[in-house]
This record gives C-alpha cells, structure tokens and sequence, in this order.
C-alpha cells in the first residue's frame, strides 16, 4: 500500500544533522524514495556536505532522495497559481504530487483579475482528474476554477500580499466561504497537503 | 452645489416619529426631495400613517420624498451583484444612485463561480463610467471585474453567507486585497455609500 | 454530466413563495428531481401548502423533489460525527450525498473522548471510497481519522458548542491545522458543501 | 488606451536580476516608461549594476525607466497625509499618480490632531479632483477631509504606529467605518493602489 | 468621602424585584441618593409599580432615587458626541457626573465630518476641566478634540454603526491609537465609566 | 502655556540626522526643554556624535535636552508596575511625568500575584494626585489598584508576555474591562501617552 | 470507579423529549443518580410534566435525579466569583461538585475591585484542597487568588460584561496568561467543566 | 512549605549579569536550588563564564542551580506530546516538573493521527496521578487522552506549526473546547505552567 506520510521528512525546524539521522534510518528500514520538505538552499547544501544523497528543488525548497517514481494515478492533477508570487507553493504542489506517483500539469499566473488568461486553460481544466488552485491576497482563484470545472478542486492559500491579506488568513477565509460548490480548502501554503490529498483523489479505484 | 448629504435620513435605529420630525424639518427648510434609507415596511407604514407622504422602495429598504430627478451624470453607474441574496444592497445602492441623480444598469446575479454569466456582460462593463462590485461569502467579484474594466470600480462587501464569512468582515478583506487595480472599498453591506461615491465620480467635470 | 448545482436550491432567506417559484420554473425546465436545503419546518408546512409537491426530511432540514435516484458512484461515502449535536449538518451532509447518487454510511457521536467507539468502526473507514468528518467544539476528529483511513477525509467543522468555539471558527482553525495528511475543509455547518465534493470524488472516472 | 496595470512592476520578492529581465522583455515589447515600486536602495544599486536605466526615488521606495509624462488628467490629485511617518506611502502614491499622467500637490503632516493645519489647506482641497487621505495609528484623517470635500477620497491606511494598531487593521477598519459619505479604501500602505484608482478618476471622460 | 461606586446600581441582568431590593437595603443603610443604570423603560416601570420612588431618566435609560446634588466639583464636565445616534451613552455621562455632584454642558452632533460644527465650540472646550468624548463607527473625535482642548479627554467608543465597526471594537482600538496626547479610554458605551473618572479628575483637591 | 506635545519628539522610526536636524530647529525657535522618546542606545550614540547636547536616560530609552524643571504640580504623581519586565514602560512614563513639572514615585513589582507587596504601598496610593498603573500578561494590576485608590488611575497595557498574551492586547481589553471605577486606558506600552494624561491632570486648577 | 461523564447530560439543545429518553435509558441501564445541565426554566417543567422525577436547582440551570451522595473527596473545594452576575455559573460549579461526591464552600462576590472582600477568606483560601475562581470582565481573579492559595486553581472565564469583554473571550485570555503559578483554564462559562477537574483532584489518592 | 514560585527565574529579557545578580542574592538568602527558564544556549555560556555554577539542560532552554531533589510527591506525572516538535517544550515541562520533586514519565510523538502509538502507552496513562498533555497544531490530544484517563489533563497548546495555526492560539482554542471532560489549560508553549500545577496536585495531602 502506497500511504505516502512514511515517506516524507518535514524539513522546517530540523538541523541537517537531523534530517540525515532520519534518513538514514529509513534507508535502513527499506525506504528507497524519501522526500525532504521546506528546507532552504544552506540547510540543503549542508545536508549534502555530509554525504546525503539527493536531488535538491530550489522552487520548492525541497529534496528527494530516489528517483521521483513513474506515474501510476488515474488521470491528471492541474496546479493553477494565481500570481507568480505563488509558484513556492505551486512547486512544493508539483514535486510532492509528482513524488506520489502523480502525473502534474501546472499553469502559472492565472490570477482572477486577467481571466482570460484563466479561460485561455479550458482544456488542461476540462481534462483533470482533481485541480490544485493556489492563491494569496483575496484567494478568488478557486471559486472562479470551481466553476469551470467539473472535477474536485483542493484550494491552497498562500501568504503573498501585505497589510490585511493577515498573513494569508483573509485567502483562507474567502476560500471557505467560496460560492463554487465543489471546493475544499487547506492550510496556508501548504502545497503538500493538497498535493497529498489530490494524490489520494487521484490513486482512488474506480467503480468497485 | 449638490452635496447630497444633506438630503439624506439614517433611518436605521430611529422611530418613524422622529423621522417624521425630520422630513418636516427639511422640507421647511426647503429640501423637495428626501432619501430615507434603512427604514423596515413597518416603519414606513407607521410613517404614512402620520401623514408623510413618501414613495416606498420595498426592495432597498428605502422611502424617497419628492421625485426622482432627471439623471445628470456624465455617463452611467453600472451595479452587479454576485448573487440574489445580495439584491437588497444592490437595490440600496441602485436607488441612492438615481436619487442623485445618476442613470444606472442594474445586472444580478453576475457571481465569479459562473463565469460566463458574467463575461455576457462585457459591454455593460465598457460602457460604465463607474462601476459597483457587490458580493457576500469569499468577494471575489471585484477583482474579477476590475480585470475587465478601464473605469473605477467601487467593490461593497455584504453579510450575506454563514460561518466564515464573519458577518461580511471575509468579503471586506478579501476586497481590500483585491489583486485588480482600480478597486476602492466600502463597508459592509453599505450600497448607499458606493452610490455616493459613485455619484460624485460620475459627476466630476471633465478636463478643466 | 451530472453537475448537481443546478439541481439544488438554497433555501436560506429565501420566502416558501420564492422557492415555489424557483421549483415551478426548473421543473418546467425539464428538472425531475431538486434538493432544497436550509428549508426549516414552518417554511416546508407552507410550501406544502402552496401545492408543490415535496418530501420534506426534518433532521436535514432539507425538501426533495422526485425520488432519490439510485446510486451510481464508485464506492461508499462514509459520514462520521463527533457527537449528538451535529447530527443537523450530518443529516444534511448525508441527503445531499444520496441526492446525489451516492451510497452513504452514517456514524454517529463517534467522538474522539471515547476513541474506543470510534475504532469499533474500523472496517467502514477501510470499506470507505471518501469519508466526511463532521465535529464542533475542539473539531478533533478529522485528525484522527485522517490517521486511520487511507481515503481522502473532508472535514467539516461545526458551531456547536459555546464561549470559545467562536461559533465554529475553532473547529475550522484546528481542522486546517490538522496534523493527519489527506484532510481539506469546508465552511462551518456545511455538510452540503462536503458532500458535493465527495460525491464528486466518488463519481470520478478510474484509470483513464 | 492608457491601462497603467502593464507598466508596473511590483518589486517586492523579485530579485534584481528578476526585475532586470522583466524590464528588458517589456522594453523589448516597446513599453518606454515603467514604473518599479517596492524596491529598497540596495535592490536599486545591484539592479543599476546590472546596466538597467532607471532614476531611483528613494523616499518612494522606487525607480522610474523613462520620463515621467506630461499630465494629462481632467485636474489635480491632492495627497495628504496624517504625520511625517507616513510619507513613504505619500511618496508612493505621488510617484505613481504622476507616472500615469497626473498632476499632484502633496500636503505632509495634516494630521486631525492639529486640525487648524490642515483647515489651512482649504482652497487645495476645494481645488482637487480627487483626493488621497492617508493617515496610520487611528485613521481619522479622511473622515475629516470628507466632510471638507466635495471630491471623492480614497482613503490608505498605514501601518504607522504599535501596539493596538495591529499593523494598520486599527485604520483600516476605522476608515471603513467613515462617518463621512465619499470616502472609500484601499489596502494598508497601498499608496500605489490608491494613486491607481484616483488616475483612472482624474481620467475619466465628462459627459458623454 | 465621596466614593460614588457604592451609590450605584447595574441594572443590567437584575430583575426588578433584586433592584427593589438592593434599594431598600441601601437606604436602610442611610444612602439616600442611589442612581441605576442600565435599566430599560419596562424595568422601571416594574420597579415603580413595587412601590420604589426615583426619577426615572428615560434617555440614559437610567433612575435617580433621591434628589441630584448641587454640583461640588473644581469646574465644568464637558460631553462631546459625535452623531445623535450616540446620545444614550451621552445622557448616561451626563446623568452619572451630575449624580455624583458636576456641572455638566452637552454638545451632541459634533462629529468630525462636518468639522465646523465641532469649531464652533471652542469657548466650551477652553472652559471644561475635562471632557468626555463618545462616537462610535470610526471613534475619529476624541483625536480631533484632543487637538483642541488643553485639558484632559476621556474617550468612549460606542457600539453605533454596522458592519466593520466589530460592535464598537473598531472605534476602541482607533481611540487607543488616537494621535493627540491626553486621551485615555473606557469599555465601549460605557457612559458611566467615563463620567465616573471625570468626576475624580473634576473633585481633585489643587495645589497641595 | 504648557502644553508639551510641541516639546516632544517620538524618536522611532527617525534616523539620528533626523532627529537632530528637529532638535535644531527647536531650539532655534525658542525650545531649551526636549524630550526624545524611543531611542535605543545605538541611536543615542550617534545622536551625541553629531553634538547634539542631552542627558541619555537608558531604561527610559530616552533622551532630555535641557535641564529637567522643578516639579510644578499639585500633586504627586505614583507609577506602579506588575513586573520587573515592565520596567522599561515605567521609565518612559516617569521620564515623561518628570519633564513634564511633575514629582513622580515609582514602585516597581507591585503585580496581583504578590497581593502583599502592593498592599505595603497603601500610603503612596493614598497620597497620589494620580496613579499610573503599568502590566503586562493578564493586565490586572489597574483593577486592583483601581479598588483601592480614590484618585483616577491611568492604565497602560504592556507587551511582556508571550502566546496568548497578543503582543499586549490582551491586557488592553483586560484593562478596558476592569470591574473597578476611575480606570481608563491608553495604548500597550504608551508609558508616554499615560503620563502625559496624568501630567494634565495634576496641573488642573483647583476650584474656580 | 467513579467516571462522571456517563451519569451527565448536556440539556442545551436537547428537547425536554429527548431529555427523558435518556434518563429512561440512563435509569434502565442502573444508573440511580443523574445530572442534567444547562436546563432553563421551562423545559425542565416540560420534563416533570413528562413525569420525569428530579429536582430542580433554578440557579445553577440543573436538575438532579436521584439523591445527591455523601461528600466522599479528600477535602473541600472552594468556588470563588467576582460579582454577583457570575452566580449562575458558579451555582453550575457548586451543584457539579456537590452530585460528584465533594465538599464545596462557595464565596460570592469576592471581586478584585474590593480586594478586602477577598482577603477575609484568607482561611477558606488556606483550607480548601482545590480553587474555582469565576470571574467575568477582565478576568482578574484567579491571578490573586493564586497568588494566595498554595493549591491547584482552576479558572473560569464568564461571559459577564459587555463590549470589549468579547463575550467571555477576554477574560478567558487574560486568565490564561495568569501572571499566578498554579493556574489553568477552562472554557467561558464551563462551571461543569471546573468543578468536574476539581473533583477528579479531590479524589486522587494520596501518595501510592 | 514549598512553593516552588521563590525558586524559579524566567530567564526570557533578563541579561547574563541580571540572572547571575538574581541567583546570587537567592542563593544568600538559602536557596540551595534554582530553576532558570528560558535561558538559550548563549546566555547559559555567559553565565557560566560569570562564574555561576548550574547545569544546563540544553532541550528544555533551562539551567539548574543545585542538585534536583528526589521526589516525593504522591504518584507520576505523565508528559505526552503529539510531535517531536514539541519536544522543547515538553523538556521544560519534564524538568520543571522534577526540579519540583516528582517522578515524571515522557512519551514523545503519541500524535492523535497515528492513534495507534498512543494506544500502546495505556498503562502509563492509567498509573499516571495527573497527565500533561502537549500539542500543537490543532491541539487535539488532549480530548483523546482526557477520554483515556481518569485522572486530570493539563493541556499544553504549542506555536508548533505554520499558515492558520495562529502562533498556537488555534491550538490554545481547541484544547479549551475540549469535549472531554477533566481538562484544563494552560498559556502558549507553557511547559513550566503546566508541570507547576501538576506538581502542586501531585503533592496535595490524600483524605484529610
Ligand atoms: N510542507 C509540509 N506541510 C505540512 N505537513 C508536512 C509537510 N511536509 C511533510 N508534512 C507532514 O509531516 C510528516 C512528517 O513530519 P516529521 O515526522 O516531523 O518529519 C509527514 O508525514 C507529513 O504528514
Ligand atoms: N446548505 C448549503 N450551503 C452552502 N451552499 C449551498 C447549500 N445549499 C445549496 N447551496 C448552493 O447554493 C446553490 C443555489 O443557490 P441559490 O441559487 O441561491 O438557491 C446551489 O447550487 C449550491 O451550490
Ligand atoms: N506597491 C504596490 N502595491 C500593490 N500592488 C502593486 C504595487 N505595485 C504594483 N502593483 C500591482 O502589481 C502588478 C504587477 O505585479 P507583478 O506582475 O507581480 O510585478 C501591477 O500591475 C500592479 O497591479
Ligand atoms: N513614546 C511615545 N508614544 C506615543 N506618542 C508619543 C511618544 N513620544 C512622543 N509622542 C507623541 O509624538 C509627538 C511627536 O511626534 P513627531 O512629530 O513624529 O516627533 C509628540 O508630540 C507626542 O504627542
Ligand atoms: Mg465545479
Ligand atoms: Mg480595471
Ligand atoms: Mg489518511
Ligand atoms: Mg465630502
Ligand atoms: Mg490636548
Ligand atoms: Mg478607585
Ligand atoms: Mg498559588
Ligand atoms: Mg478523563
């Protein structure tokens, strides 16, 4: 069984040296794949000093040991951002989808405020199985992406914006408050957790 | 000069006696035409009782003494609203609008979750010399509106919803982070407040 | 396709005469079977009397036009809640999902004080294709269940409870931060909302 | 047709390489005067560095590639702001204003504590199209200034002051609350913003 | 000594039948002047039918038993407010610092819109020992009298408005942060409370 | 007249140059008496680099120009803290009282949870013209000392506290709820502010 | 062993129908004693009329069915409140206790605001095995009183109060940032809640 | 007597030399043993280097004048926590606990979304006198573990998380709306608060 959590080491408020001890020892334990998050550039860097090996993804402030694995879900995951502020987030999304054995298409700066830049992705929202829709300040992405889609959507705050945008809370509240139906939300900038959750959408079986 | 404020009754958390009291003041005074706004059926059937003669708007909630005067503003305000359990700010703010002497096109039930209802709407959106935004729950009309417009648009956050939406505080600061430029805030439910402002945009005189 | 918003009326501030109207006109429109929801008791006698014809379900405050169909989704939607009280939005949670065309288990006061109550339900949470986690007060319960199922949880945060539930905003605030992987959220109160989506999640189309 | 939006960028996040590519790809595309706001002195040099053409204003925390235009606007913007702390957002919104084509007066420490300062600035505000309020700690500024003007009035809160400030919320939501009619509001230190929405005013056509 | 506080009744959640009996108890323990607050027109009336002899204030929503005492203090109590929707809080000051032995002069509707009303009296301002500023919404008029007055100035924010005035809390918060020195501040429409303090402030002995 | 606020520079967020540019200015106008608050050591030190002539006072974070004057008022003024961590509050607020004419005693220490320690400071309460009661945390020192003073008590709440103490905020609401009369409040750590109050309060004239 | 919780029922929001199936059942299942919270007035005559035999305690908002038991703990338990409009939750707290098998001696009126009120019971302070401090407004209370007790306090917050009392919210804020060792917190107006762990303290057994 | 609170430094805002003052004059009035809180590393080396003997437990920020005394309280004290990342303030719990004479058990990373590592410590929760249970996040142990224990809870609520943890209030929330009953709380990352109220209910005399 693919769970998924057992894979994962949250990076933040870890040394180096902790998160290599960790690693190692689900090495040990037969873990092949492991996927680092929220660690920055110097903390990677110092990982890889004491002979860790792993890939690192700057965009996503994360790293993967093993190779990202081939893709095994039912159809297709779309991440959507609405500002190029967002793509930390879009891309913790991206590889922790991918890592998860997720096929990803993502589309960046598709915020609300040019939306035909938005309906210009008819087709990739059409095509998805589950859509990931990231979006700081006012967080109006995901009601306009609910409806124009007719599979699950998985909204993600994110901290971008300044002054009333109170530290993404103001995206969290509209995005639960949003007028779509169809619409689900997560803790702000949490790219894993709606990417794990589109990941268990996306792995479901089929009529059983 | 038109100042308009002058011509205005809160009615809220007053009597019809004393607001009676005041139309009589006014009119005294030599006012002709008075907005009362606020003011529930009861109160207006308690007003008509005593004699005041007034026309009552069910819809926005408000009386008008004297008629509505010929429209003088330079173009048009238009008014859309997200959906139909906003309509009695929207009527609020349609009718301050015409009371101060403005041509306005009303257009409901316009929300982003159905995008196309809106896109409908695109020559309403040019035409407008000033545009008002109103919207419950998440709020993300405006933005999705001042992405399509060239003209001012003054976003009006309401009450409408449940739960998280705090009353209309989510809308409020969902708007105030609009990621549209040109997009300038209200208080909640306040559709009188836009059509002011709205009103003194439309008559400004041009180049000077 | 099956969109389901288009079949569902929200009956909150809506009069019996309004949602008369709006049954009328779909019903014209082709539409067998409608949902009406936030539909209190007295609001239900006088649609009845009005002539429309209509099931009301009182625990779900909820009416239904035409016959529930039969289920067609994938798997099992399973409904879990914390206790007694939040039996309203369970019920709601659960009409909306066999509206829908789901099959749907229902357990309820499976609140985490008394886990041993909860485990004993082990086998409906491996049994389940999505599972809707309804809980008030501290909203504890996605979390734990999040650890035991292996399926997508939406969780659903209720107002029940007092002082410093903050009407819900508590249990939301919590269930966001839930440390369980494979959990998103939806406003307070919303069992609609939640089951919409899993009825979406469970309608999705396998290995493509 | 003059948009604005398409000639700024938003400096903050981006680091100066981002912006120096963003500066050449719009010059490449023919746009001659672009507006950089939210950038600090050290971002400025390393941008400078980079051989990127540009005058710097400090105190408006940005740079300006090209000339300013010519004012083209129907009249005059009046800015004015409560204490010499919140001239860096002044600065901005000044900056900006005359970037997109309008004329500014700017009046500095207006602050309603002392109101025969700002009773002094009568005939400018008399004179005005539209005027910019800004004022931190209480925000009291444009309600004075609305009930002074005839003009509407965008009002920008600050983030100036502590404590029960709350980082500029205090503000915001006191001029939300205006007593005045004809004031509305921007995000906190949203001089840009502000200075946006007054331009498309100051542009707008006269009777049509 | 005067210490007022045990002359006082809260009427607020005691029955009619707990005041009488509180009275009673008061003047059998030689208090002959005792004031009740807080108690709305049926109370009183409940509580005259029992046979309790005061003076029942029908606007401070307040009775006196016993005479008021001729004014004692240094000098005169000034209450400021800002609309005619805060003279309840304004006739509970007034009442409260006459009951416990002021000179008290009421200027209602001096709010801070319509700024030349509030100039108007700066005799009234210069005369006052201390002064007792209500408003609500924005809570703008302590700032603005804090300007003008030399002596001290008690602010009370009141509950009028809707919307974002958060019930009052809006106005509080902006008092706090009021950029004039020499204002402090009481619980939201807490007439009594700043009317108790301006009385210490008006009885205090001088030079010692 | 005295009336401080033109003596005073709030030295946060103004650079040495600035400071020293306004202390010029001053004291060509006439000035011999400056205050400036909130200016750390490294600032001050750079201050004096730059000649400018002052007394540094460290816990005060503060600096005077000019000779402190003999007390002028008529009474004493008493500033009681809750905890040692609220010492720098205090020193504000004492500095200021002292510049301001005024004889100030300060008793430090005096918190709730010690109720003992404050009860040995009977005399100093009973003898003050005017009590500053500074806390942190929970806030109830002012309540307290509320009951047992019959002089008006100035609140100010602090910042010391961590987690649910809200950066002081919830000693402000604390404060602005006290159950005792004559307490009003002004804003975390505004020891200026406080003693500012107190200082117009003890120079009041006596009977006129 | 003696639980509790299977002996309570939670009567808010239960109809007096639904109470009496549960006691029936609670009855039939051996249960001889039994507490029904949060009852008002009038469903607990609906309950009797139900033929449903239990005492009804009208301050505390409780029925008992069955005798209450001999007091069984180790010592006594003081409740402690601040004002006499915390009594209902008190009586909520003493009822608790006394059905759960303990001692209580309850001390109204002890606020902090007359802290010589409070310092009379130093001797029931010293006796009781265990403290509930009730207190509404700022909450002060058991900040004191756990200055004075050498054991455990429980803290209740109520609801008392007005304005930015935030419904119980500062109270409950301020206790849990008691500056008192030995103090923790339960919910606003939880009196079950307090006395229900200040029993399970009363009963531990002594040293193992 | 033991009262624990004359034995203790909070170390947070206080200098090297001000704790080295502290311990020095303690330690000639006859404390042998001192806990100082809050103390990093840095500080602790400082300190040390100023001559002052103590050891230093690096994971709970705290040093330790003296010998820890053995314990002599009645039964263990159980400290849970639901993620390693809690574990610092588990360790100052652990320590204040045994500084104050009990016998304590630690169980690390027991999070409620793995309930099953929870479960396999039953026998440590049901030997434990008093539990203290540590979470942040959503703060969900300690309903389950109140619903596991019969003896009392005290609840820890961490700043342990990101985005709409709220720096531990949404934590802090939850756990005082906690559905099991025998629950208490305490403030923000609170270990020391917590283990202070266990001690004192672990060392309180047995039937008296
Ligand atoms: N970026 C993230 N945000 C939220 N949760 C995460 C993130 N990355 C990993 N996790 C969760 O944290 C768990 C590992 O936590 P830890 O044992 O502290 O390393 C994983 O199994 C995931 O459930
Ligand atoms: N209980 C509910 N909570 C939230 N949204 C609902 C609920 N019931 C219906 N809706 C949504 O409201 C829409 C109908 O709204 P209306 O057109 O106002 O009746 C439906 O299509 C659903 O998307
Ligand atoms: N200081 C500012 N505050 C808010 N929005 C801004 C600011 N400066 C620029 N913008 C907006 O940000 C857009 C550019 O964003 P970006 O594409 O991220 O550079 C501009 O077109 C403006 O709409
Ligand atoms: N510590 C302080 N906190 C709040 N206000 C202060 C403080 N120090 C000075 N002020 C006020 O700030 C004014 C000077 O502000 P400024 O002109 O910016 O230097 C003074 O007149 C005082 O009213
Ligand atoms: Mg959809
Ligand atoms: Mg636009
Ligand atoms: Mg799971
Ligand atoms: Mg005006
Ligand atoms: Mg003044
Ligand atoms: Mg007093
Ligand atoms: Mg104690
Ligand atoms: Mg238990």
């Amino acid at each position: 069984v693919r769970t998924g959590v057992s894979e994962v080491i949250y990076g933040a408020g870890k040394s180096a040296a902790q998160i290599a001890g960790i690693v190692d020892a689900m090495r040990r334990a037969g873990q092949e794949r492991i996927l680092i998050t929220r660690m920055d550039e110097r903390k990677a860097a110092e990982l890889a000093e004491m002979g860790c090996s792993f890939a690192y993804h700057a965009e996503a402030h994360a790293g993967v040991v093993g190779e990202l694995p081939e893709p095994d879900g039912n159809g297709e995951i779309l991440v959507l951002t609405a500002g190029t502020s967002d793509i930390a987030v879009a891309e913790e999304a991206v590889l922790t989808a991918r890592f998860l054995g997720n096929s990803v298409t993502c589309v960046n700066d598709a915020g609300v405020a040019g939306i035909h830049r938005l309906l210009r992705h008819g087709e990739e929202i059409a095509r998805a199985q589950v859509i990931i829709a990231i979006a700081g300040m006012e967080g109006a992405l995901p009601s306009v992406v609910g409806g124009l889609a007719a599979c699950p959507v998985i909204a993600v705050p994110t901290s971008v914006g300044y002054g009333a945008n109170l530290g993404g809370l103001t995206a969290l509240l509209a995005m639960v408050n949003s007028c779509a139906s169809g619409v689900s939300v997560v803790n702000i900038d949490n790219g894993f957790g709606a990417a794990y959750q589109a990941s268990l959408i996306n792995h479901l079986s089929g009529k059983r």
